[in-house]
């Protein structure tokens, strides 16, 4: 198996991504192929690594370009590249910690979507009292219709049961409240719609309820999913400060902090939304995996084990025959 | 003064309720009207207690009622009272920690709208890394149009100036970026509107902003100001879960838990949902507080409190101002 890597997009790019690189290649015994600056990679990859080839691409998209500046203005940067390649069959999976908006425009222009699917999404995983739910959209897609959140249903349902090994994955639509008849009529149709498909759904679920682990495929909108995203990262980092405080203010409390220490720690891993390494966009005719901007090392490596076993649970062939079942209804 | 108060609503009433008005009524020198079943509430009453009056109603409208019951199977309830005692001039304002849908409901149909004012919000406080902030719409309108949410921020900007004390207070709207162009038409129309408006637009706020203190007013539709209010709640429920178990893993956890034990007090204190009492009806012609439906008799004090600066700021004719001004232009 080889995996395409963007050398150059994140903010720590391209010597923490190039590094978890050189990690995952050793450790998942797999190739590579970095794509960047070649002058700026080739020094960073060290003598005794295996597996790792260098295309070279001289251009990088920042978090300032405009996303569709990838298709002419910037279609020599390291993304553009990487996504070509994986177009073209340089590769199994791609993974970047570039500009989400670059990497959804495009997953969608140069790769293309599977065949029936409307609308690729962005799915990252967030973490539970009980574990981990799949939030499908974050933000790819502001405004949706029924159709759209019906096949995040079913693309998030394919994913956590394939790559996350969970069966009959529960199926929550992120509303106002339990009873049918809430929401906007966005809600309201997706709602019936959900009912008649295979997919374990489970009903309508609250922003409480999330945290609390109540499904583990939380469907919605692109906009409120960022909202529910979004809030989730300020409270906790909002949290992490206060205790932080509080543990820092005198040397009793530091010594209390002391008494914790693992406690802690194991919180930390729990809440860490870097830990599960990146968001697969799902609906993609080829598996990409959008790891977290701020991606270093470690955090890269479970990124790209993500892909490895998004490849391997030939999960998109599984999207493909559910969406040409649909249309052949 | 005389606070009207629904004796009934709510999971710990009338005990708490009552309790929370005979001590606002000695704290801060007011009187009050409760409402609902004379023969439960009179034995609750000190003897020494000054300024309370009952007036009898023998119904009560449940969580599991329809809130349209309150305009005829259950008119003779508490809350149908209370509402009818405040449109009626027996009374100043309206506390209630009954159904959050009923007193909605009922507030418009029974008290009814500012002239001028397309749809009354709900507005509760949240806690904040700088204070608080107020939020509006958090779910009694799930569909919004960009006039709806322009007066929400007019409403609620004089809502944290009058009430709140804050000078300016900034007005921010949920979306998801940055970027004037982000969201979906609602926030995109309704960004261009705000910046004609004299309140003090800070722009787009995104949900990670908001529990750092990025805006004194969150301006956003019902649906997805009930996604954030719930995923705070939510999230702060979990890491309260967490941080506990941490501290009673064992003999040495808990000694660290009493040497930080100021520390958490202080914390949950800001943390706490209930401590700012309850949350405007913005937008009705006379003041209602909803108090949060499982409070207690202090947090049900602290929502009368809030109830007599409504009264006392002559917020409602601000906000007549505002909404005739607008309507002449």
């Amino acid at each position: 198996m080889k995996i395409i890597v963007d050398a150059m997009g994140g903010d720590n790019a391209p010597g923490e991504i190039v590094a978890g690189t050189v990690s995952a290649c050793k450790k998942f015994g797999i190739e590579a192929l970095l794509i960047g600056r070649e002058s700026e990679i080739a020094p960073l990859i060290p003598e005794d690594a295996v597996g790792i080839t260098i295309k070279n691409a001289d251009d990088v998209i920042t978090m300032e370009d405009d996303p569709m500046s990838l298709l002419k203005a910037k279609k020599d940067s390291s993304l553009a590249v990487a996504l070509r390649a994986l177009r073209d069959g340089e590769g199994d999976a791609l993974v970047s910690a570039g500009s989400t908006g670059a990497v959804l425009v495009g997953a969608t222009m140069i790769v293309k979507r599977i065949r029936g699917i409307r609308r690729a999404a962005l799915a990252p995983l967030l973490p539970t009292a009980t574990g981990k739910a799949l939030l499908i959209d974050c933000g790819a897609n502001v405004e949706c219709t029924p159709e759209y959140l019906v096949q995040f249903a079913t693309m998030g349902s394919y994913y956590m049961q394939c790559v996350m090994g969970i069966d009959s994955p529960r199926v929550g639509l992120l509303n106002n409240g339990a009873e049918e008849h809430k929401g906007t009529p966005l809600q309201q149709e997706t709602y019936k719609l959900l009912k008649e498909t295979p997919v374990n759904f489970v009903g309508n679920i609250e922003g409480r309820d999330v945290a609390f682990g109540a499904a583990d495929v939380v469907v919605t909108d692109g906009f409120s999913g960022n909202v529910l995203l979004k809030t989730m990262e300020g409270v906790g980092l909002f949290f992490a400060g206060e205790l932080k405080s509080m543990f820092k203010k005198n040397i009793i409390t530091k010594l209390a902090a002391l008494c914790v220490k693992d406690g802690i720690k194991s919180f930390k891993k729990k809440m860490d939304y870097n830990e599960t390494g990146g968001a697969p966009l799902l609906g993609i005719c080829k598996p990409i995996i959008k790891a977290h901007g701020s991606a270093k090392a470690k955090t890269f490596e479970s990124a790209i084990a993500q892909a490895i076993t998004y490849v391997e649970q030939g999960m998109i062939e599984k999207i493909t025959k559910a969406s040409e079942s649909e249309a052949a209804q």
